[in-house]
C-alpha cells in the first residue's frame, strides 16, 4: 500500500487519538492540572512506544516533564530532532467556547478543542506521520530524535537548561517544528523568520499608600496618570517606537524581500476582518504585513492599578503596573534592547513617583538562510501533501527554542506548520482545519522520506 | 454637675460604647455583611431609644436601613437634623492593619479600627453629647431630628430617595454633619466648602477579541496604548484638564480666600511626608492646599486590561478599561461638566477602536455662606471643647446629602469634624485620636446648647 492510501485509510483512526489526546487538559500554568499534564506525558511516552520508537523516557523537570524517543537505525542518512510541546494555555474565559475546551468537536471540517492548533494537533500530525512510514515500510527513512515539552506555554525554561545540558543527545543535522501557521487556508507555508522578544513588568509607586481622591486629588501624583504618561510617549507620532537607539541594529528590510512578501496570497482584507476593529494602526511606510512580521514593535501587554470592581471608588491608588514587551527583528538583541527600554523608561517616567523596572524574558530574532537545501526538500513535501505550491513565510511570534537549536548547533531548521493565525491558538473556540491536519500528516511523511535523499 | 464634668467623668464609658459599635463590621459594600448591618443599626437604635431620643425608627430600604430619632420638646427653639453614617469601607487589605479592623485598640491616645474616623466614631460623638445633655439638665436645649444611614460608602442612594419623599419629616433649621476632618491635629475646624463630583466609566474596544502580540503586534489597535495616548492628553503641560470649557464656569478664588487659606496651621512639609512620593504635582499657579480644596480636578481612579497575573503573556486584550473621575467646585454643573469631558473623550480617542462612555455618578460642589450666625455658634462651641481657636477650612471630597438638604431645604450646612486627613478613612489602620474624639464631645454638647440662644 503506498504510503498515501495508508494515511488516506487511517484518517479516522488519527483523528481519534488526537481527540484522545486534546481530551487531556494539560494547562502548564495551573499547579491543580499537574496530574493532567503527567497524563499527557504518560499518553505521548506510550503512543511514541507503540509506533515504534525507542529510549522513550518521560525525563521529569522542576516543573513539568519532558517526553523523549529516539529511532536511530538509518545509518548514513540524516537525523532530524523533531520539537513540539504537548501543554495548552488556560481556556478561559469558558463562557466564550462553543463546545467545551476538553471535548473535542468537528464543525464545518474543523477540529475545536484547546491544543487543536496550538500545539498537539501539530505534535499529533508527526506521530501519525511517523507511523505511517513505520507500517508502510517498517522502518523510518532517516533517524529520529523527539522532544516534547510540557511548559512552552509558560516559558520553556526546563527544556532549554535540560537541552544546554544534553548537548550530545540532541545532535542532529537539522531540527523540524511543527507550530507555526501558514499563510492562508490551503496554502502550506514554512516559516523562515521570527520574531525575538523582550519582555517587562514595570511597577510605579506614587503614593505609599491608596488615598481618597476627593481628599488629595489634584496635589499628589496618580501612578495611573503617570503610566498614560509614559506609555504616550513610546511612540512617535509616525508609530516608531520612541526609544533612542532601538531601530540601530535593525537589518532593512530588502526590496526582494518585499516583492516577495506583497506575491503571498495574505489578504489584508480578511485580516481587517478578522481583528475586527474600526481601524488598524502601525509604524509609517510599511504593509500590515510588514509590520507584524518583519518590523520592531513595543506593545502593552497589561495594565492596571486603583479600583477594578464594579460602581465608584475615588482612590487615587498607590501603586500601577505595566507588562508591556518589544518584538525584535534581525539583527536587534534583546539584552541590548532591554537596556535601551529600561534608560528611556526611567529617562521620561515622572520624577514624582519611584518605578520598579524588571526584564521579565528574552528570546533572539531568527532568520534562516533558505538557500540550504533541506527547504527545497520541504516545499516540495508540502506541495505534495497539500497539492497546492508552498511559500516562504515569516512569522511575527517568537520560538525561543529554534533560536537556541540555531546558536547550540548551528543547524537548520524548517518550521512547517499547519494552523492559521485566525485559529484562536490562545483564545476561547481554539480549532485547527482538518484539511490542513490530514495535509499536514501527508507533508510531514513525505518530508521524512525526503530528508533521506539529502 | 457641670456638662464638661460629667463629659469628663463619662469618658471610659463612652469609649466603651464606641468600641462595641466599632466591633460590628457593618461593610455596606459587602452582601455577606448584610447581618452586621443590620446588627449595627439595631446597636443604633436601641442606643438612641435608651438616651432618651423619641420616635426611634429603623427604616428598611432596598438595601441598608435607615435609623432615625427625633426630640422635640423645646417649643421655640431651632430643630437641628443631625446626620451620621454607619456604615464602613471594607477593610482590606486585612494584612497591612497593625491590630485587626473589628478589633478596636488604643495605641499613643489613639483609637484604632475600621469606622474609628469614618464614620462611627463622629456618630458616636453625637450620641455621647446628646446622652450627656439629658444627663445633666433632663432634656435637650434643642429640637434633634437624627438620620444614621447604612450606605453611605455605596452611593447614598436610598437616603436620597426617602427623604424626597419625606421632605417635612426632615424639614428644620439647620443641618449638622460630623465626617469631615480638622485642618491639624488639635485645631477645630468647619469646613465651609466641599468639591462636587462626577465619576467615569470608559470601556475601549480594539479588536473583537484578546490577539497573540507576537502574531498581531504593530498592525492593530492596542486599547491598552489607546488608554495611554488619550489620558495623557487630558491634561495640559501646566497641570490644568485639558477639556475645553472645564474651567468656565469656575468661580475664581478670592484674594481674601487665598490669603486665609494661607493663613491656616496647615503644613505642606506634614502633606508631603504623609503622602511620601518623591513629589508632588498639581495645577501651576496654586499651592497644594488650594489645589486639594479649591481647584477642579481630573484623576483616573481605575485602570486596567490585558494580562495582569504572574510572569508574562503576550496578549494584546480586546478591551480596556478606566475609572475616572472630576472634582468639581463652584460653579461647575456636574452634568455639563459630564457632558463635556465624553465629548472631549470621544474627540480624542483613537478611531481605531470603539468605546462605551458611561457617568456613573454626579454631585455638586457646595461652599456655604459663612455669614449665618450658626457659624459663630459652632466657631464658640469648638473653642471652648477644645480650647484652641477654630478655622474655617475647605474639604475636597464630596457629601453629596450636603448639597442635597442644602438644595432642598435651603438652610445652613454646619460640617463639624473630629477626623484628620492622615487618618487612613479608607484605608488599613484607620484610627482616631482620642483628644479629638473627647474634645469633639464637648465641642457638640456646648454647640447644641449654644444652639438654643440663637
Amino acid at each position: 500500500m503506498s504510503l498515501f492510501d495508508y494515511i488516506e485509510e487511517h484518517k479516522d483512526q488519527h483523528l481519534q487519538e488526537l481527540c484522545d489526546l486534546l481530551r487531556i487538559p494539560s494547562i502548564s500554568a495551573k499547579s491543580e492540572h499537574k496530574k493532567d499534564i503527567e497524563r499527557a506525558a504518560k499518553w505521548l511516552a506510550d503512543k511514541l512506544g507503540a509506533i515504534g520508537m525507542e529510549g522513550v523516557e518521560i525525563i521529569p523537570t522542576k516543573l513539568h516533564p519532558l517526553v523523549y524517543a529516539e529511532w536511530l537505525h538509518a545509518p548514513g542518512k540524516p537525523t532530524v530532532l523533531v520539537y513540539g510541546h504537548y501543554d495548552v494555555q488556560p481556556p478561559e474565559p469558558e463562557e466564550l467556547w462553543t463546545s467545551p475546551p476538553f471535548e473535542p468537536a468537528v464543525r464545518r471540517n474543523k477540529l475545536f478543542a484547546r491544543g487543536s492548533a496550538d500545539d498537539k494537533g501539530q505534535v499529533h500530525i508527526h506521530l501519525a506521520a511517523l507511523e505511517s512510514l513505520m507500517k508502510v515500510y517498517g522502518r523510518l527513512p532517516v533517524n529520529v530524535k523527539m522532544i516534547l515539552e510540557g511548559e512552552e506555554e509558560v516559558g520553556s525554561e526546563n527544556l532549554h537548561a535540560y537541552v544546554r545540558n544534553h548537548k550530545r543527545k540532541f545532535a542532529s543535522d537539522a531540527l523540524i517544528v511543527s507550530d507555526t501557521s501558514m499563510v492562508a487556508p490551503g496554502v502550506p507555508s514554512i516559516s523562515y523568520g521570527l520574531r525575538g522578544l523582550s519582555y517587562y513588568q514595570l511597577e510605579v509607586t506614587g503614593p505609599v499608600q491608596d488615598l481618597h481622591s476627593g481628599v488629595f486629588g489634584g496635589a499628589v501624583p496618580n501612578p495611573l496618570q503617570v503610566l498614560s504618561d509614559l506609555f504616550a510617549r513610546l511612540h512617535d507620532r509616525d508609530g516608531r517606537v520612541a526609544v533612542p537607539g532601538f531601530y540601530r541594529d535593525v537589518k532593512p528590510l530588502a526590496a526582494g524581500d518585499r516583492r516577495a512578501l506583497r506575491a503571498l496570497p495574505w489578504s489584508e482584507q480578511a485580516f481587517r476582518r478578522f481583528v475586527g476593529a474600526p481601524g488598524l494602526v502601525g509604524e509609517k511606510g510599511y504593509t500590515s504585513l510588514e509590520r507584524i512580521w518583519c518590523r520592531p514593535t513595543l506593545e502593552l501587554n497589561g495594565l492596571w492599578g486603583g479600583y477594578m470592581g464594579e460602581g465608584a471608588k475615588t482612590v487615587i491608588p498607590a501603586k500601577g503596573y505595566a507588562k508591556f514587551s518589544t518584538r525584535l527583528v534581525p539583527n536587534q538583541d534583546p539584552g541590548k534592547i532591554a537596556r535601551l527600554v529600561e534608560r528611556q523608561v526611567r529617562r521620561l517616567l515622572s520624577k514624582t513617583v519611584t518605578c520598579r523596572f524588571e526584564t521579565l524574558s528574552e528570546g533572539k530574532p531568527w532568520l534562516a538562510s533558505c538557500h540550504n537545501p533541506i527547504f527545497q526538500t520541504a516545499l516540495s513535501a508540502l506541495e505534495e501533501g497539500f497539492g497546492r505550491k508552498a511559500v516562504f513565510i515569516r512569522e511575527g511570534g517568537s520560538i525561543p527554542f529554534v533560536t537556541e537549536v540555531h546558536d547550540l548547533y548551528g543547524i537548520p531548521c524548517v518550521l512547517m506548520g499547519f494552523g492559521l493565525p485566525d485559529e484562536n491558538a490562545h483564545a476561547p473556540d481554539e480549532h485547527l482545519s482538518l484539511d490542513h491536519y490530514f495535509g499536514g500528516i501527508r507533508s510531514v511523511a513525505r518530508f521524512y522520506e525526503g530528508l533521506a535523499e539529502l
